[in-house]
């Protein structure tokens, strides 16, 4: 019996989201599926993170203990054959015995890209928020400077959570302007990328995507820096920003 | 009456290709019925390239001669109103009286992406040829040296096309290896990129896609310069390679 640790990179386009739901394909499914002939048997991997339904993954994490004998080259041959094309193993490797992708995950880094210039690229309409107005840099890493450290986010949990506490840490909040897309495909279209690179020891459902919302909505100057302090405060949901959408959000990486 | 030039950027993974056809959404129908309203009637584009099925451009030229009065900014803002988000008008331009899409353009460039890598990128798979194994980028170049000028491109063609002549220009070829895509996306997945751009007066059907995949069976050693020479002497489509996917086909620039 060994324990593997699973390194995955995905576009989440047409999932459900990385968790095995009732109806609609999930990430966490397919993996399972294309895991099942080695195993022989049912299988079932713990995630790191539960991506939302149209999130990305540049490096998911995800955990399993199988009897089965088999090198890593090899294992990751034979699940990329099994899985769909928008999903990839990127590595495998033996872990220690007691490994767990999710209860050993001691912090998650998300970054989010938003897209921003005079014609949304069709290339990038997937993997970015598009905003035809540019929001204020200084602006949003104004508010992402209040974010930092022990919160109560309980405004920036999606409507209709419910979880024990909502008392998070955030580690990091960057805002960056990276040179633009590397004209491979994009040059001609000329818009430019923002990214905003969370980073935190855990979250409340929706929250990277409520912290993205706030910071552009101040960064439009649809909300100020005083409403963020507020809904720190009240914990109230209406007081913070909108939910930026899933397809500009990507988990990263995952700290153990 | 006005005669208008338009680009347009588009990702042709959903269509049956520029031209329009009995069956399937096609690139031009798309923007003939967006124009529609605007012209108040039936419209017909003429487009400088024919691409194919699944192929992409980033920048398209249309020519059309329309009644309507309208400006530049507000006409791009209309069409995109009422085009998929995987079409874009990129540029709207009023033209010589005569101007003409395809009967002017004196030149055409296209771009071919190769991806290479242990994994295929989940991200880059509707833009690229994913290769498992690197092709040698000089046997590639001094194969496309064969190439270039005024040759007999009969064996470069798809099965079953008839032309009234297959003899064209091709004007240059350039194998290039720019720097891996910026990270953005895929940094962690860490492939190769590997560009080919075809510029040539006109072209023949598949043209450049079976020209890029001679090269790579030039660059995999799967075939050798002579097949190249015998290619362009016999006309026999079985000398020359395979015909490359089109998911890694951009059509970059028309000039006239």
């Amino acid at each position: 019996m060994r324990t593997w640790k699973f390194t995955l990179a995905y576009e989440g386009t047409a999932y459900v989201g990385w968790q095995r739901q009732l109806h609609g394909a999930s990430i966490q499914g397919c993996l399972e599926e294309a895991l099942a002939p080695l195993v022989g048997g049912p299988v079932a991997v713990a995630g790191a993170g539960r991506t939302d339904a149209g999130v990305h993954a540049l490096a998911q994490v995800a955990s399993l203990r199988m009897e089965r004998d088999i090198g890593p080259p090899a294992l990751v041959r034979a699940v990329n054959a099994r899985l769909p094309a928008d999903i990839r193993l990127t590595q495998a490797e033996v872990a220690a015995e007691t490994f767990h992708a999710r209860f050993d995950a001691t912090a998650k880094t998300y970054r989010y890209r938003i897209l921003q210039g005079p014609v949304a690229s069709p290339f990038a309409r997937r993997y970015g928020w598009y905003l035809s107005a540019a929001p204020d840099r200084d602006l949003m890493a104004a508010a992402a400077r209040l974010l930092v450290g022990e919160h109560d986010f309980a405004a920036f949990q999606a409507a209709g959570s419910s979880t024990h506490t909502t008392v998070r840490t955030l580690h990091s909040i960057e805002v960056a302007s990276p040179a633009a897309d590397p004209g491979l495909i994009d040059e001609r279209l000329g818009g430019d990328v923002m990214t905003i690179e969370v980073r935190g020891a855990g979250f409340v459902r929706h929250m990277v995507r409520i912290v993205v919302g706030t910071l552009v909505d101040v960064g439009l100057q649809r909300l100020r820096l005083q409403d963020i302090e507020q809904a720190l405060r009240t914990g109230r949901r209406s007081a913070a920003g909108r939910t930026a959408p899933p397809q500009g959000l990507f988990l990263v990486r995952v700290d153990y």
